[in-house]
């Protein structure tokens, strides 16, 4: 059974018009995906910004719920934020997983083109032994296609049975549902 | 295949102390249970509080959306906000489809204390034919007793492979997940 870690990546993203930005971090991000992690056994959380003051920012939030009163009022949620690793870029996530060599890059996005890995197969690779994996989901319009290149496969996308042909959701929703399809309990 | 529809409560539910209390209405949740609803197919997001200025912000949320420069911004988010319902109580919900006999309610929740509907069995009644199948979710602390009491089922908990023990997910990610179970393509 591997070592599984997420990364939200709020630089480089697409915007509505395909361009190359960096996104701002959404404080329920930080609280959703810590959740979902920690629910399902994952070791890491990396919130992925360039900006300094967003990842003190993150750092603010995490810092209250770790020493504040909040963690205080609601436990669960400071051992859910202990998750958070606050980085700037995707390398410095790979680096304190012990360097890019010793990681399974694996990206997520709503659209199929060039994907490599259905859930069947992915959650079979999780598993069995190997080294850690990095699911990396973007925020935004989705990570810039040089994020997917430099992975070692894209998850596929998520697909409701009624084929209503519309795929927008949250990347809180989505993270959290890869989460069920690679590592929840099948009854 | 039946109708699906969700509800998110915000009375009567429970506060950390087990006692009962109404949450207020986060806009994020309105978001993001409308955009899972859509992409799985669902046909209607009942958002339940009784607090009448509550309703009215998301009524002006979902107006903003519907007719205002949000909406031509990102035509995909105006599409899921039209399944919103905005309604004091789930009998309210229960009339706008119908009428409770019209409708099978299924709670939802993180404990398994009277669960009796296996995921499984729930997503083989949702195949197949009967009345619009109504997924009851509750705020802040869970659904109170008398909403799982009064219902025609309880639906088993989310849990992850790996037995974390900790189950604390947010209601946005633990709606998405089990739309993905009992409404996923399975490949």
């Amino acid at each position: 059974m591997r070592r599984v870690a997420i990364a939200l990546v709020h630089h480089p993203v697409l915007d509505a018009a395909g361009e190359i930005v960096t996104s701002a971090v959404t404080n329920l991000d930080v609280h959703d995906l810590s959740r979902s992690a920690k629910s399902y056994g994952m070791s890491d959380y990396f919130v992925v910004t360039p900006i300094e003051a967003q990842r003190e920012l993150v750092g603010r939030i995490c810092k209250h719920w770790a020493e504040g009163s909040s963690g205080r009022r609601i436990p669960a949620r400071k051992e859910a934020l202990a998750l958070v690793r606050v980085v700037a870029s995707l390398a410095d996530a790979f680096e304190a997983l012990g360097g890019r060599e010793q990681v399974e890059v694996w990206t997520t996005g709503a659209r199929a083109d060039g994907m490599s890995l259905s859930m069947r197969e992915a959650r079979a690779r999780i598993e069995g032994d190997g080294k850690a994996v990095l699911i990396v989901f973007g925020t935004a319009w989705g990570l810039a296609p040089e994020v997917h290149a430099t992975a070692d496969g894209r998850l596929a996308p998520i697909v409701g049975a009624r084929a209503t042909g519309y795929n927008h959701l949250s990347v809180r929703s989505a993270c959290a549902i890869y989460a069920d399809r690679l590592l929840g309990a099948r009854a």
